[in-house]
């Protein structure tokens, strides 16, 4: 059994409480989960009351008409241009699957499925390194350079960066689509997370450029990782060209559900948004000030932390009797045993793991 | 929006009540499906129980392992050969990128997302067409020849076949595959109803020959397809080949929940089995005391029916009136409109569409 989790999980993503719940044989629901980003007020309270009658909508086939209006109400984008999927990671296959691409060009360290999604096509991947030195900030001169001397079908961008939360202002990314369109390559921008930060998103006008692709989850901010939805954003024929690479039934009715009674409730969004840069700053500062510790600037609802000097996976161990799970970046290209990414939970949660970190960081030893 | 609409469902199944409903202003649960061949008596009673507590498993991210277990004991197959999915038409999407093929074999008429599968990766597509005179039994020594000459990378079959429910004995099948092996093509055999017909399941021998994936639907039997689930059984290398082309997580944790219920409840199986064959003998009978219908044979929870000199499609009209949905098979190749394809529901809807169908052949117009 151990080889086939290994094989099924050789990508490795925070968020794994049932396997924890398993190894500690706890209840999942006592698990404190820094290692996924996902919002800890949620889901909106009508989530859950609209998924109680889940016993009758689960004997009937999924229909997405509704959702699609939904959708377009909400970003303001013509429902032929949507394209909605078994999470915002199915969309990144699909949108690959219908670029065909041969060549490719990444950002790293980015989010895994990038390169899984790359490879299920055969693409060749060409990386660019983003550093901590720059807060992972992308190198524009390099890019563009890249760009026009690199012959790339498809280039993806996350934005803002996972794992760092960094945000790239949206007239950089502008100039770089209209680059990029100019060298025919296609660009997806994953905008999972754009949700904390909806005024630094390219939609709707960007997709006037014709080559962009942009990927939302529904999961992370609306806190139903467990249901499976997202939706992608593109002129019509791509839209097309991206729906025949999915089954027809992509999503379930409960996912349809939730999603439909989250997208229609605006307080939950601004309240969560201002919610989130509280809790978030008020983590980084209280991180910031234990020692030897570097927090790069997020806009997100997660923080990349450098421990310098310290290997994150003894934290991780350490903290697994506290029943707290933290996601090791090692696993990102560029990103060694230093850096841990934390995702913002609720200040009482927060708080608690600075404190712990603090202890260990008295009691453990430096690399 | 209908452009939408129609661009999404360019493919026709069953099962469209949601659609319906808003066409004819009623709740969707006031809607007598034949359209869909949904088991009638499902989900087992503890399947809704499990999903009582949706507001806890929705915030997590789902885990496969103990899904891959249960599926595991209860077909007798090492858990490495298991690839679970968004439901069966999502493996038929996963098995046909994982072998790529340039040419593929179909017996036709059949399930429509074969061609849109074997579509999305360009594939040539043959067809061999299943005749109604000969109760759509495929053709062996044709199947035999063509295989030879034919050079195919992949061949699917579909068994029970749909939407005749005709039965392909097991051992015809091992010759078939044995003979598919030698020509070096994969074989596809989508399983999506052999539950009511366990025993004729070719599991799990014929993976000895290796060059077979089983395709197996839960939301059929088990009355379950709002959520998305289904999983697929091959060689282990296959499996992995299979997963490479799936997103990390597949499946929701409510369909994983249903799923791990609905496989342990063996008396489920046992009193559905037996009440679908009696359903089906009755419903059957009724149907064929009508004026110029024809019956085929089925092994599965639905009846493909010919009505002679008639346009189903005037029935189906007719029948809205109802709330009755019946699946019209002028969209399945060489069936037209004089094919209805309809579920097995309960004795009283079955006998009260035999009594609506009597009252409309009575009253219409041959063609």
């Amino acid at each position: 059994m151990s080889k086939v989790e290994s094989k099924i999980q050789n990508v490795v993503h925070g968020g794994r409480v049932y396997e924890a719940a398993r190894r500690w044989s706890i209840d999942p629901h006592d698990i404190i989960d820094f290692s996924a980003n996902i919002n800890p007020y949620g889901p909106p309270a009508g989530v859950i009351k609209a998924l109680g009658d889940i016993g009758r909508c689960i004997k009937s086939y999924p229909d997405l008409s509704v959702l699609l209006h939904s959708i377009s109400e909400k970003i303001s984008v013509d429902p032929r241009c949507i394209t909605i999927g078994n999470g915002s990671t199915a969309l990144i296959f699909a949108a690959t699957r219908a670029f065909r691409p041969r060549k490719a060009l990444l950002l790293e360290p980015s989010f895994a499925e990038y390169r899984r999604a790359l490879h299920s096509v055969n693409a060749v991947i060409e990386s660019l390194r983003l550093l901590p030195e720059t807060n992972f900030t992308p190198g524009w001169d390099l890019l563009n350079s890249s760009i026009e001397s690199g012959s790339y079908d498809v280039v993806i961008i996350n934005n803002p960066h996972n794992p760092s939360g960094n945000l790239i202002p949206t007239d950089e990314l502008y100039t770089f689509a209209n680059k990029a369109k100019s060298r025919n390559a296609a660009l997806i921008i994953d905008e999972a997370f754009i949700d904390y930060v909806p005024e630094s998103s390219t939609l709707p006008h960007i997709l006037d450029l014709g080559n962009v692709v942009v990927l939302r989850s529904l999961t992370k901010f609306y806190s139903i990782p467990g249901l499976r939805i997202g939706y992608a954003v593109s002129q019509p024929d791509c839209a097309l060209r991206m729906q025949q690479q999915i089954e027809t039934w992509p999503v379930s009715n409960p996912a349809i559900d939730a999603a439909l009674t989250a997208l229609g409730d605006n307080d939950f969004d601004r309240l969560n948004r201002r919610q989130n840069i509280l809790n978030r700053q008020e983590f980084a500062a209280a991180l910031s000030e234990l020692p030897d510790i570097q927090v790069f600037p997020s806009s997100a609802n997660y923080l990349l932390v450098r421990f310098k000097g310290r290997n994150c996976a003894q934290l991780a161990a350490w903290l697994e009797q506290h029943h707290i799970l933290i996601r090791l970046c090692d696993s990102f290209a560029g990103l060694g045993a230093e850096y841990a990414r934390l995702a913002v939970l609720t200040p009482e949660h927060n708080l608690r793991l600075v404190a712990l970190t603090k202890t260990w960081l008295a009691e453990s030893k430096t690399l």
